[in-house]
């Protein structure tokens, strides 16, 4: 993400807990720290967007983007959960999740098997983006919340496009961050057992970049494409 | 997962849409094909579920497997959704999300930058497994999810363990996938831009596995774990 609009937290300081973000166990693998928390959301660009409709839940996966701290998702205006938000006065109330696997835990016992992940749950109310230079702002957040540096060398939305836009946006006020690291816990009784345990960690990354045909002559792949393999 | 227990649904069959799983737009990316929902959900092993608490909603990441039309999903006895399922009667209204992604779309225009994706969503109720056999087979599944033919190379759970987990089960009724495949979509007027438009396509796998340091002397890769590479 661009430099200009990342303010670092200060060193050492946490989201509050509430009741929410407290979990009722493994209070330990709990975190509130903001500079982590940060570090997990800038390290993905989607996430999984819940919200209640007709008493019920929906949980969709979108695109996000970080400003500082708020968090901005666009979708079409005729979309369900921007509808929702743009109808309703007092905003709409939603839990934002972002999880990273890291690796799959195999532990001897079946009941210790696992994953390391790190995910960041947010608690909130998401309200429309009615302001144009946040709009514009927040769209450009989320272009480069994918590929940073890629919203400068993109054609900016026009009127048309931007109509066709609804943004919401999302305070990091109550968050949580939650982490499993580390190697396999099994019992002690269990480690002469005959059975292949460790990390199988997730390959991350991009494979080679594929061109589109189109491609106006000369156009080669950028330095800030290749940097993210 | 085990040949036993995946009975493969008729070619061509579907989920019947309802009015929450048929999008307000975007229509022509939407599935209700039971194969296609089958393979993305088995994919997968990390689903978001989400759940509504104090009339506000909760998105949780956790671990899912599937047999057959049956999704199950487990956690301590003390985890919050696991003790709203365990408490309410009727069961607990949830909604269970599973995404992939495939590649980042980058196209010349900022607007048209997308996602190359599929992911399925699943609204229903989830109701507490009860019977100690489906709970056993559950849970053997769950393990089987991450790495297909692992419950057979470990430790099963024992009494104690079986105790301390609990097991929610949410079958396949009210489901839909949705996707998006293919290339740049830009419009004509920005295809001469000297912007690198394309694809990046996200790397699969898994990198080494590491082993537990303590491994019982003489136990190799085993071969299902070499082939999931």
């Amino acid at each position: 993400m661009q430099g200009t609009t990342r303010t670092q937290p200060q060193p050492g300081s946490t989201y509050p807990p509430t009741d929410r973000t407290v979990p009722t166990r493994s209070a330990d693998r709990a975190s509130y720290d903001k500079e982590l928390v940060h570090s997990i959301l800038d390290e993905g660009y989607v996430c999984h967007l819940g919200f209640v409709r007709d008493g019920a839940p929906v949980v969709l996966p979108t695109l996000y983007g970080r400003i500082g701290e708020r968090l901005y998702v666009h979708g079409s205006t005729g979309s369900r959960p921007l509808r929702m938000t743009g109808a309703a006065d007092p905003g709409l109330p939603v839990c934002l999740t972002v999880t990273h696997v890291d690796a799959l835990v195999l532990a001897r016992s079946a009941f210790h098997h696992s994953i390391n992940y790190r995910s960041v749950v947010v608690h909130g109310t998401a309200y429309e983006v009615t302001d144009p230079q946040e709009k514009r702002t927040a769209l450009d957040a989320l272009v480069d919340q994918v590929v940073p540096g890629r919203s400068r060398d993109s054609r900016p939305a026009n009127k048309k496009e931007l109509a066709a836009t609804a943004v919401i946006r999302l305070d990091l006020d109550e968050v949580s961050a939650k982490l499993r690291t580390g190697g396999v816990n099994d019992e002690p009784e269990d480690l002469g057992l005959a059975h292949w345990a460790g990390l199988l960690p997730l390959r991350k990354g991009y494979d080679a970049p594929v061109a589109d045909p189109g491609l106006a002559a000369g156009t080669g792949l950028p330095d800030y494409l290749a940097a993210v393999r």
